[in-house]
């Protein structure tokens, strides 16, 4: 049996992968006066005196709602909410094997971008946090825009910030290792989307200076007629040389490829022109944009892929649940910019003793990730004035 | 400590009454790639084929939202979603220790009927089955409504449906205990809201033909300029004496006495003017239209409350875990009119063989009772072809 055939499988033996633990047994009169009527009455009073008290009274401390419409499904594509939720269900299970945090998937039946924020607007007083997945752009970036303002507890788009945060991670020790800084550093990120957008701003919000964005149809350069909004934003300030053309010739001379697009979009001639030791990051699933082997036989110093069977796994894994373990610790009101670069940081730092070409970041199922990642981000919510305690 | 006191520390001490029970563990490479990436797209690809697979791939096949907007909870009134959420918390705590029933709790920030029902209508995909609860009147029953239109899974007002039918349940007994029967049996119904009106509903989808409601305004009648809209409807096949004026009026000559409404509505006086051999059910909670010992001081023969302190209480934890469970078991598109019925003759008949006026209905914590009930309704639901399996 292949991969998907044993997956198949396993999830028609489970008939789902999660359940519900109830906390307190009711097999008594004096339990159901105590958990349900009459005497819940009292926490509910507490609560309607002071909406912080549902920290305290509630799960809403240690919930998640893993939130998708199923609009950008893995490589699945628009698939709808339901066929997605095996992926939200997966996403629930990794939030509580890693962090401990009860995550509850929530699929939609529509699509559009007010009924999303609506919707998810109306359910937030459950949740300690929404974690966004799956959802096409540019849609995703006005719903998490929205629900940003509209919300007390974080919202956080895994898909493009979760990403950004592994690999600003990746990218910082692996700099280290080639002995170059991330300020100098030329940069081409290929995928102009939600994911490559995300990881040019963190990468900024880090020190990044000279980044340049290359879509299926050339470099985001300003003033290109086909930018969609969000490229048109950022290319105000990314590619400040002005350079036009195609991806080869943004790569001319770069010390960075970051690539969040499709297979096969850098040949390891185009590495060849690169800046002496190269960045190779080629995160395209499950076929990379250009394989390590064929990297490296074209002057690549580091590489790195989405795939577990190459060393330095650049993996969302390594970031959502110690984000969130963080931000629920300190019940933040939101997760903010510096709190991802905290994340990355801390994620980076877990690998710097060790450090190595092949070494760049810690291993998915290294346990101490996730604690460390919280820990950061907890900080720095306190830091910024974003923590409730 | 009171239970008040006593129920406040245990839900600080829990933090919440319900967490996350993941069904597998992703502690390796293997076991990642087959609940996650990239083996999860093999069901999600399924699910996309035939909608109807995410019963098989996914825990929809067992999990119900409880979903309140905090409008009407317990006899705290409007306290709003979050505030209602210790409430909620506790109900799915109910259907996992009663039915095994993996529930959700999502309480909702706003409470126009429209945003509810369009935020229910884009999560259910998520969700085998919606307990609606706590939601004021005449609200629920629009929402409901439109819910049961637009949705292909059961769509159940607890405070509706659930009370109907565990009454009817009890009063199937009762009438028994009496020597009476249904069709024939004047009923006055005290408290003309959601619960009162979805009793009537239910009695008289049951055989009930002689019914009786009464609102704090007097007793409904046709051409009552107080009446509600849901209060017009009910008129006009209820009250065919068209009786006017008090509760009082109403009582005399009644066999049956059903309380749904306040406190001290019903006097022993009162009582007296009865048909020989009444049947009192004084339901308000916690303090009833009339305590058991005056109403027996009255002439009441049969007597039941919401109390677990006096015998024959009647309440909802003896239908709603049953009554999830069997349509869940059947993947039911929707809970019917006949399902309801099926749920009161299951549960009336679980007592039936040790009948007796101090032991009409069967105790909240008989374990017999879910199975019972999911039983009669499963079978119903078949009959009715309202069953996927």
């Amino acid at each position: 049996m292949d991969i998907y055939e044993r997956s198949l499988a396993l999830h028609e033996e489970l008939g789902g992968k999660l359940a519900v633990r109830p906390l307190v047994a009711v097999n008594d009169k004096e339990a159901l006066s105590k958990a349900y009527t009459p005497g819940v009455a009292a926490p509910c009073r507490e609560i309607a005196k002071d909406p912080a008290a549902a920290y305290k009274y509630t799960r809403k401390w240690n919930t998640v709602a893993v939130v998708s419409d199923g609009s950008a499904v893995l490589g699945l594509g628009n698939i709808g909410g339901l066929a997605g939720l095996p992926v939200m269900e997966g996403k629930s299970l990794l939030f509580k094997e890693f962090a401990d945090i009860d995550s509850v998937p929530i699929v939609l039946s529509g699509q559009d971008e007010d009924d999303i924020v609506r919707a998810v607007e109306m359910i937030a007083p459950t949740f300690g946090g929404i974690n966004l997945e799956d959802i096409a752009a540019p849609k995703c970036f006005a719903v998490e825009k929205k629900l940003k303002e509209r919300l007390d507890i974080p919202v956080f788009h895994d898909d493009q910030h979760g990403t950004a945060i592994v690999v600003t991670a990746a990218l910082l020790n692996a700099l280290k290792v080639c002995g170059k800084q991330l300020p100098s550093a030329r940069i081409v990120i290929c995928g102009a989307g939600s994911a490559g957008i995300a990881i040019c701003k963190l990468l900024m919000e880090s020190g990044a200076e000279e980044i340049v964005m290359a879509d299926r149809r050339g470099l985001v350069a300003q003033g290109e007629e086909w930018l969609t909004s969000a490229q048109a934003e950022i290319a105000k300030v990314t590619n400040r040389g002005g350079i036009r053309g195609t991806l080869a010739d943004g790569v001319k001379g770069a010390d960075v490829f970051i690539g969040v697009s499709a297979p096969k979009q850098l040949t390891k001639e185009m590495v060849a022109t690169m800046a002496e030791k190269p960045v190779v990051f080629a995160m395209a699933n499950p076929e990379p944009e250009i394989y390590p082997e064929e990297a490296f036989a074209g002057g690549a110093y580091v590489v790195g892929t989405g795939r577990s069977d190459f060393p330095n796994q650049i993996n969302n894994l390594l970031a959502f649940p110690g984000v969130f373990r963080g931000a629920l610790d300190v019940r933040a009101k939101d997760i903010s910019e510096g709190m991802k670069v905290a994340a990355a940081r801390a994620l980076a730092e877990l690998a710097a003793n060790e450090l190595s070409r092949e070494h760049i970041i810690p291993s998915p199922f290294d346990r101490r990730v996730a604690p460390a990642v919280a820990a950061a981000v907890a900080r720095q919510a306190k830091e910024e004035g974003l923590a409730r305690i």
